[in-house]
C-alpha cells in the first residue's frame, strides 16, 4: 500500500472501531450500565491481544477495573505510561441529542456519539498510532505501559489504590495522556499547567429556628443577611480576593508570561458570547491571565430560608454556602482553606455561629517543567505534523489524574489528546472531528519516535519533583 | 345564684362548649376538613339561636362563609362589630402533641387543643359575656353585629368581598375583636398599632447557564457573589436600612414614645432566650422601639447554584431572593417597594440583569387613634377588672383584618382577646389559660357596659380616617 492508502485504511479502522465502542454504553455513574462497561473492556482487550500487546490484565481498586497492557520493545529507551479511559458520561438529557447517543453517526465531517471525543476516539487514535509503528518497524521505539481507566468520569475513586498497589508494574518515566482535550480547533497548543482546587461547606446559624418577621423583626439577626455580608467580603470592589493570606505566594505574572499570553489570539467577548455572560474579573489582569494564573474563590451554591412558592414572613435562622477555590502555583490548598476559614470566622459577628462542613478533595496547582523531555518531544512532533510551533497553554480547571500520577508514581504527564474542548463533551451531541484522526495518529507516531530518539534525555531528573 | 356561682357556671359552660368546638377539626387550609368546618359553623349557629341572636346567616365571598348575627338592642347607642374566627391552623406535626390536637384536654390550669387559644376560646368568652349581659339585663347595652370569619388562618381571601357586598348590613361604629392575642401573661396591655407590610421577589442573572468554574472561573461574574453584594448593601454596618428614600417619612420615636416604651418591663435577652437568638438590631434604638416603631427589610429566602449533596464546581448563573418589609407610620408601601427596587437596580453591576417577580399584598402600618372612644372604654374596663391601668403596646407584625376593616368599612378595631401570645398558637400543644375565661368574660362585660354608657362619644369622628 502507498502511504496515503495506509493512512486511509487506518482512519477507516478507527471509525469502525469507534462505532463498536460507542455502542457499548459504558456509563460509569450508572449501575444499570455495568454490561456496557464490561462490553467496552472486552472489546478493547480483544484489540490489544490482536495487536500483540503483552501482560493484558485488569487492575482492581475496588470499583471499575482499569485495563493494563505493555510492550517493553525498547531496552534502554524511556518507558511511558499511555493513559486513556473507557468510561463515559451519562447521556442525559437523551431527548436533546440529534441522533441516538450510543450510535456513532457521521455527518458534516464529524462523528457524533457519547464518548467519541471523551475519550474513546482519542484512545483509539493512540492505539492505532502504536499499531502502525509496530506494523512498519516490528516494534515500538519506546517502552509503553497502557493504563486505560474505567472511573475517570466518576472522579477516579479507585485510581490512587490502583497506582499504589501496582507501582512496580507501572514504573515509568512519564505519562503520555490520550485524555485532556486540545484547547481550540484554530490553535496548535500543548498544555503545561492546571489550577489546583479545594473546597468547603459552611453553615451560619443565628437562632434555633426560623422566627416570625413580625414578632421578632428588628430584634434578631437574619442569617441570610449575615451570610450575604460574609460572601460579599471575599472580594473587594475590583474583584480581587480580599481574604488575608490567601494570595500569599501568588506571584504576579512575569513579563514573559504576560507576553506569552498576549501573543495568544483570544477575544474574551467572543469566547463568552455562547454562554450569555459578560467578561468580568479582577482588575489589572487580562482574561487568560485570570483564567490560568490567578486563583479564584467561587460560591457554587448558597441557600437559606423559604425557597418554595409564595411569600413566608420568616427571619431565616440558617444559611448555607458551598465554596470551592482554584489555586495557582505557589499556593498550598490546606493553607488557603485555613486562610478562608479564618477570614470567615473573623467576619462573622458574635450574634451568629459558623460551622464548617464537608471539604472537597484538595489538589495543588500543577505545572509541567518547561524543559521536560517529553514536552520537548511532543512540541517537536506537533510542529512536524502541523507545520507550526505549538503554543504553551494552561487550563483553569484541575487535572486530578495528572496530580495523582505525580503524587503516587512521581512522574509528569503530557497530554496529547486529539479531542478538542468545543466538542460537546459531557453534553448532548458530543462529537469528534474526523480530521483529528489522521492528525492524531501522525502526531502520536512522531512523538513516540522522537522520544525513542532522545539520546541522553534525563527523564530521571524530573521524577519525584 | 350568687355572683360567684354564676361566674363558675359560665366558666363551666365555656369549657364544655370549647371541648365540643375543638372536636370539630375546622382546618381551613385542608380540603379534607370541610366537614369539620361545617360542624363548627352549625355548633356556633345553634348556640347563637339558643341565645336569641337575630338575623343569623352565612356571608359568602367565594370560600368558607362567615357567620353573621346581630342584636340591635340599644337604639341611639354605638353599634359594634364583634369579630372572631372559627377556622384553625393545621395540627401538623401531630406526633409532637402531648395529647390529641382535636380533643380539648385540661391539665395544669390550661386547656390544650388546636384552636383553644386561636380563636375558639376567645370567641366563646365573647359570646358568653354577651349572654351574661342579656341574662342579667334582658338586652345588650350596645348594638352588636357578629362577624365570625372562616378564613382567617388562610389569609382572609374572601373577606374583602364579604365586607364590600355586605357593607350595609355591617354598618357599625367600630370593631371589637375577640382575635389578636394579649402580648404577655404578666402585663395588662392593649394594642394600638401594627406594622405594615409589602414584599417582592428578585432574580439576578449573569449568564444563560451555570458555567464550569475551571473553564470560566476568573473571566465571568458569579450570580451568588453579586446577590450577596446586593443583600449586604441593604443595611449599613450598624444595622440601619441603607436604601435611599426608604426611611423618608419615618419619624424618630418622640420623647413620649421613648418614655412609654422605657416604662415597659422588657428584657430582650430573656424574651429571646427560647429562640436561641441573640439580641441584635439597629444601633440607637431600644429593642421594643425597633420592633414597633422601626421598619425592617428581611430576606426571607435566598438561593442559587448547587443545593444538593456534594461539591459541584459551577459558577451559578442565577440567584434568587424573596424579600418582605415591615413598615411603620409615615411610610407608603408602594413608595418603599419602589425605593427598594431603585436601590437594587442601582447597586447591580452592568454584567448582571435583575428581574423583579411576584409581589406580596401591601398594607400600610396601622395605628389606633389614641383618643378613640372604644379604646377609652376598653382601657377603663381592663383597669376595672385587673386593678391596673393597661399599657398601650404595638405589635411588630401586620394585622390584615384590621386594615381591611378600616379600608372597606372605614372603622377602627380594638382587640380584646383573652388569648396570650405564648400559648403555642400555630404550633403543637396549643393551649388556653383557664384563668383567662373568667377575666375575659368580666372584661367584655365591662367594656360593653362602658361603651353603652359613653354619652356623647363621637364615634363618627373616627370613621374613614
Amino acid at each position: 500500500m502507498t502511504d496515503p492508502a495506509r493512512a486511509a485504511a487506518r482512519q477507516t479502522r478507527v471509525i469502525e472501531r469507534l462505532g463498536r465502542l460507542v455502542a457499548c454504553p459504558s456509563v460509569g455513574a450508572d449501575p444499570a450500565a455495568a454490561q456496557g462497561m464490561e462490553d467496552a473492556r472486552r472489546l478493547i482487550e480483544g484489540w490489544l491481544a490482536e495487536s500483540g500487546w503483552q501482560g493484558i490484565r485488569r487492575l482492581h481498586g475496588g470499583g471499575a477495573p482499569a485495563i493494563f497492557a505493555e510492550r517493553m520493545d525498547a531496552p534502554g529507551r524511556p518507558t511511558l505510561i499511555v493513559y486513556a479511559h473507557y468510561d463515559v458520561q451519562p447521556a442525559d438529557p437523551v431527548a436533546a441529542w440529534t441522533t441516538p447517543p450510543f450510535v456513532a453517526t457521521r455527518r458534516d465531517g464529524r462523528i457524533h456519539g457519547r464518548g467519541t471525543s471523551d475519550d474513546k476516539g482519542p484512545l483509539l487514535i493512540a492505539l492505532e498510532a502504536m499499531a502502525a509503528l509496530v506494523a512498519a518497524e516490528g516494534r515500538l521505539p519506546v517502552n509503553v505501559k497502557l493504563l486505560i481507566e474505567g472511573e475517570e468520569e466518576t472522579g477516579s475513586p479507585s485510581l490512587p489504590r490502583i497506582l499504589r498497589e501496582n507501582a512496580a508494574a507501572l514504573a515509568a518515566d512519564a505519562v503520555l495522556s490520550a485524555d485532556g482535550a486540545r484547547w481550540r480547533p484554530d490553535l496548535v497548543s500543548v498544555n503545561v499547567g492546571a489550577r489546583g482546587t479545594a473546597g468547603l461547606e459552611l453553615t451560619l446559624r443565628t437562632a434555633g429556628r426560623d422566627l416570625h418577621s413580625g414578632r421578632y423583626g428588628g430584634m434578631v439577626p437574619n442569617a441570610l443577611h449575615l451570610m450575604a455580608r460574609l460572601i460579599a467580603s471575599l472580594h473587594d470592589g475590583d474583584g480581587r480576593i480580599a481574604v488575608p493570606g490567601f494570595l500569599d505566594g501568588v506571584a504576579e505574572p512575569s513579563p514573559e508570561e504576560r507576553a506569552a499570553i498576549a501573543a495568544i489570539p483570544f477575544d474574551a467577548a467572543a469566547f463568552l458570547a455562547p454562554t450569555g455572560a459578560m467578561p468580568w474579573g479582577e482588575a489589572g489582569h487580562a482574561p487568560l491571565e485570570r483564567l490560568w494564573l490567578r486563583p479564584t474563590i467561587e460560591v457554587n451554591g448558597m441557600w437559606g430560608g423559604h425557597l418554595g412558592a409564595g411569600a413566608k414572613t420568616v427571619i431565616p435562622h440558617e444559611a448555607h454556602a458551598k465554596i470551592t477555590i482554584r489555586l495557582v502555583p505557589g499556593q498550598d490548598p490546606a493553607a488557603c482553606l485555613a486562610a478562608l476559614k479564618a477570614h470567615l470566622v473573623a467576619a462573622c459577628p458574635p450574634c451568629a455561629r459558623l460551622h464548617f462542613g464537608a471539604e472537597k478533595g484538595q489538589a495543588p496547582a500543577w505545572s509541567l517543567a518547561p524543559d521536560h523531555p517529553l514536552l520537548a518531544a511532543a512540541e517537536a512532533a506537533l510542529e512536524e505534523v502541523h507545520g507550526t510551533r505549538p503554543l504553551r497553554v494552561r487550563i483553569g480547571a484541575s487535572l486530578p489524574v495528572t496530580a495523582l500520577m505525580r503524587d503516587i508514581l512521581g512522574i509528569d504527564t503530557v497530554m496529547l489528546s486529539y479531542a478538542t474542548a468545543d466538542e460537546n463533551i459531557h453534553a448532548p451531541d458530543e462529537f469528534l472531528r474526523e480530521s483529528a484522526i489522521g492528525e492524531g495518529i501522525a502526531a502520536w507516531i512522531a512523538t513516540l519516535r522522537r522520544v525513542g530518539g532522545q539520546d541522553g534525555a534525563d527523564y530521571a531528573a524530573f521524577r519525584g519533583r
